[in-house]
């Protein structure tokens, strides 16, 4: 861990660059006296508006064998405990000069909880996602609602949800966390509180609360739904089963080319993402297909649930495996060859440049 | 200008802190182990989630005097010309370590043009503003339409839009300009462009195109307006007019308490801020008058185009006059207290937060 | 008048016209049987499902010289009181069958109010427009709001708003009346109280509350409007002076042949109509132009505020003066030409023909 | 069939009982006046504006039995071909004078289908619903889209869908049909084309493609949904199958008091109702539960698909089986008691009355 930022700035010109400097006395006794008053001078900065995004963050694969073996070694040597809150590990683009995100906005990170541990109850502000790459035992308490967490679910915990992990199980797990923590960090806007004191570990239902009253069948929604539920800004629907986004993709199979599927998680009760910072998708590409490249704007954290192939980045080519994470920076050339059938996993922050009028997306 | 970041990221601990390293030779072998696979220990970090916002941003005014003075000398000292673009001095918050940024959101700026001067055609996706705190003279081309600019008036640049400053007048002119450059830039989605050569200074309407279709009358909307004009992210009326806000804030004076009123610029057309990414309005307070005690998240920047007094921010109290401009950073403590009577144009980035469920504000 | 509907049904057919009837005794037992179960046989109606609509409205023209001397009268012969509520003449379209309503879906009428008169408080679901014509005096309070009248002005008397019209003036006054009663009542949904006991006359300022909050200055919005306000579902602006209705429709004239311009009413804080079942537009075609013919679903009235021509209404000509009243119903043709600047006020339902997918509009 | 229609008209006085007539000659020969002129006194009217709605729709309940055998009567006697179209029985509101609608804003019917006959294509701009009280084998042709259709299913026929019936099955089939018809005639909108030539029976898959794109799981939506298919005012998902909303009832019971449960079939896509006129619900009453009595606007229509029990209709109490088909009109008091556990589809037009502004419910 490095001190510099994983965040945006110009790149001022060293002094004696200065452009307008040269022996103009007076231009210099001038620059002396704007620092005084902190005030820059635009005319001497670069970089500052660019004909295409600039971006630090770079494309990047974490292998799963990586991952897995390391927050295993993690769960051995460092205990969870209220003082540590979660035992993660915190993927570090190599471009933000060892800040702990995975792009300049996006927080991505693989969680271990050992057999019988428990991370116990806090909210925040930054919104979060749990992928489950492998595995089960373990479930998640929202606002008191037990999710059952297994292999291809998606689990929200939007912001300033209450939540803690438990695993009564005798195994440990291991899944992906995503947060937009860069972003409401750079908006000043980050509130957190600890949660009452964790409950026993109880036996949990296969289908939470939520998916009772939200996710049952498609356009199927409760009557006398309260307001507090309903104005919230995210999806009341917290957690999306790997058996209906499987059947989900064969059937949109079906209906296109045969050759690749793609889902976007959504609120089930209105036109809107899961939350207002992230979106999440699922794609699935027939081994022997090779994707169109296409580039957009903002982050995409991808990993492969399952199936084998490479993925083009700017230009760099990178081998895909089941449990690979990778980072598909702001405008980045992107392309898939599936090699077997590839399902994978991505979230952005697409809906944010969406709601700024920022979107923008190129398909070759 | 030195070459920290105005951004945020967390403030990792020294190797020798690290809180679980002690003696244990195996975690030190595990931490090199994951610094190579570029991931990071959550549990060794300090600073994410705080219970409230921890901002670098530091309240700060800066004087009209000052502004005016250095803006004068720019205009004698450097020359404008398609190379520099734009004469403009940005504030650079005390706090971000010499970053040209008002805060870690906002860009603000005065921005000078000699009489007969040209600042030649661009565009670019950050959005911007511009607020005139004294004189006249100048126009604006916004994709073409000329818009005179007065004291007191607001016009809007809004993202990829072409603009170009025009000061076919006798006097030199400046202005205050506020982008959400670093913002757009946190985003890895700046784009620009320049714009065709720039085009003989002309005569000028009082009344730009713009405020002939959208602004004659609140709720007189043409019919027929076409869905590229309909369908953009930001308001079509580009230009509110001081002689108007002054009357509103007059007619409003008289349903409140008589001490203070406030306005939002908005979309005339539809039920949104006038940009996705900026708020404006304006205040009164008549002199004598001491407002309640407010917080918000997000930043606010706040100009005096009259009357004086002082605004207590954090526990800071500054003194205020015509032409000055301050800000107050996300959840500051903000008070105002008119000797006379206050006009307080305030821009901030409230819609995004409020776009991502993050918008909080409390009134004492 | 006579007891017929104003409202749509199919023709039947005459029993012995069935169409398998025949000397068919089964069938014959068959259709009493479904008589008496209260069943009706498909096969045997007419008229349920025609290429394009069957309107029984027809084109017509009310002069303004028949208005005015008719409205004068029965300010003579009838006196107003807390029992006959209003003295007003609804136009009855003459394809209606004697029903008082101006088409299948809207209801117009003359006002006309004494000198020194009071039309006591009330309000009811179905909501109403005034529109002046000619003449001022009068003022209406809306929900103890007063409103004072002029030529050329809109007023909305929403639904569920208490509303009352004074006269303090010396001389008689007369309005335009539009409301939605047809269609609420065909939804079933006419709710009406009576008002608190009028208040005496006032002062009136001529600018209404409504119009010092919402109406100073287009895109200019009051902070801190209460969600009882924000909420309703009409303008809060409630009324529309013809001095800005007029420059903007000159404005307007500019941007476009100069032969001709409109404008459509709406309210200022959103993206919609006045009122949700009401359309307000005005037209100005200049004199010597010919416009476009159109067509499109629901019923338009018409109100001729100045100047002269005719218009073509499904190959009727009609002429046209000040003061006239006409109306085009649903899918009609409708074609204007100016002999002199024509400036029409039309209001429709188009807004509920939108809000159901109903909405169509063909020019030629 | 009479010919007096369902709609509503204000009742006029006949002309001996005018008001003010008496013995005054100027009176009298001022009414002749207006008449001639196509004006009416709205001083001589009543009814029109009441203290809460005066529904001409009565309470009534079609019986299971009475319906299957008329239909079935029906399917003997009278063919079915392009002429006739369809083999369609109306429920005929005993309130409404003959007119063959169930209140004035909605058509409901009951249509039979004999083995392997076809109701050819066409579409109309009223929108229909098709619920299926019992049996299966017949499917429905969406914009070429096959729909097969079960016991319980809901199926939409939204506005200007094209549709066709097959039933290649060996046994005939009768459902529930509801239009919104005479609203639709009533706004004078009616549009119709017949469609192309009907096609051969084809094998028809359980699942249409209307399911398999938005009707896989809650909350999983296909990338790349065209315009064309986003901007329709209607759900894209067509049919709602008995296995999933059953299974919901079910979910939804253990959240409630055990004793009822409602589901409200939306479009899964966004925040609105299933088509712009209708509103679609599915209520289950556990066995010795009475629920709370209720009122609302707008008209429902409800069909008993489950259970026994009774309801009281604005004081009338009505028996109710399997098969049962009740209208409750507008504002009418409305309370079920569940003999055996009674499972109630109903549909309304209160998405129109909430779109206009005149939506009330009470529930006691």
């Amino acid at each position: 861990m490095s001190a510099t930022s994983g965040c945006w700035a110009p790149t001022p010109k060293a002094r004696k660059q200065l452009r307008y400097r040269a022996a103009e006395p007076d231009l210099d006794a001038y620059y002396g006296d704007i620092e005084q008053a902190h005030l820059q001078p635009l005319w001497e900065m670069s970089g500052l508006l660019t004909p295409t995004p600039v971006v630090k963050a770079v494309p990047y694969r974490w292998s799963a064998d990586n991952l897995q073996k390391l927050a295993a070694r993690a769960g051995e040597l460092v205990p969870i405990d209220r003082g540590g809150d979660r035992r993660v590990l915190a993927m570090s683009n190599p471009g933000l000069g060892g800040a702990p995100f995975i792009s300049g906005t996006l927080w991505a990170a693989v969680q271990f909880l050992q057999a019988a541990e428990v991370a116990p109850a806090h909210r925040h502000t930054p919104g979060a996602l749990r992928f489950v790459l492998d595995g089960d035992g373990v479930y998640t308490l929202l606002d008191g609602d037990p999710v059952a967490m297994s292999r291809g679910d998606l689990i929200l915990t939007p912001s300033w949800v209450y939540h803690e992990h438990h695993n009564p199980s005798s195994a440990p797990m291991m899944w992906l966390d995503v947060l937009d923590l860069p972003m409401v960090a750079a908006l000043d806007a980050v509130f957190f509180e600890e949660g009452p004191s964790e409950e026993a570990d109880q036996s949990v239902s296969p289908r939470s609360a939520a998916e009772r009253r939200f996710g049952q069948g498609p356009g199927l929604v409760p009557t006398g739904v309260s307001a507090a539920v309903h104005d919230r800004p995210h999806s009341p629907l917290t957690v999306y089963r790997w058996a209906e986004t499987d059947a989900t993709l064969n059937s949109l199979l079906e209906f296109g080319d045969g050759q690749q599927a793609e889902l976007r998680y959504r609120d089930p009760t209105r036109d809107r993402d899961v939350m207002p910072t992230l979106r999440c998708e699922m794609r699935r590409v027939v081994g022997g297909h090779t994707t169109a490249t296409d580039q957009q704007t903002g982050t995409r954290v991808c990993a492969v649930l399952d199936g084998t192939g490479t993925v083009q980045l700017g230009g760099q080519e990178l081998s895909l495996a089941p449990g690979d994470v990778f980072v598909v920076p702001s405008w980045c050339e992107h392309q898939l060859e599936a090699t077997s059938t590839l399902d994978i996993f991505t979230t952005s922050d697409a809906p944010v440049l969406e709601a700024l009028g920022l979107f923008r997306r190129k398909v070759a």
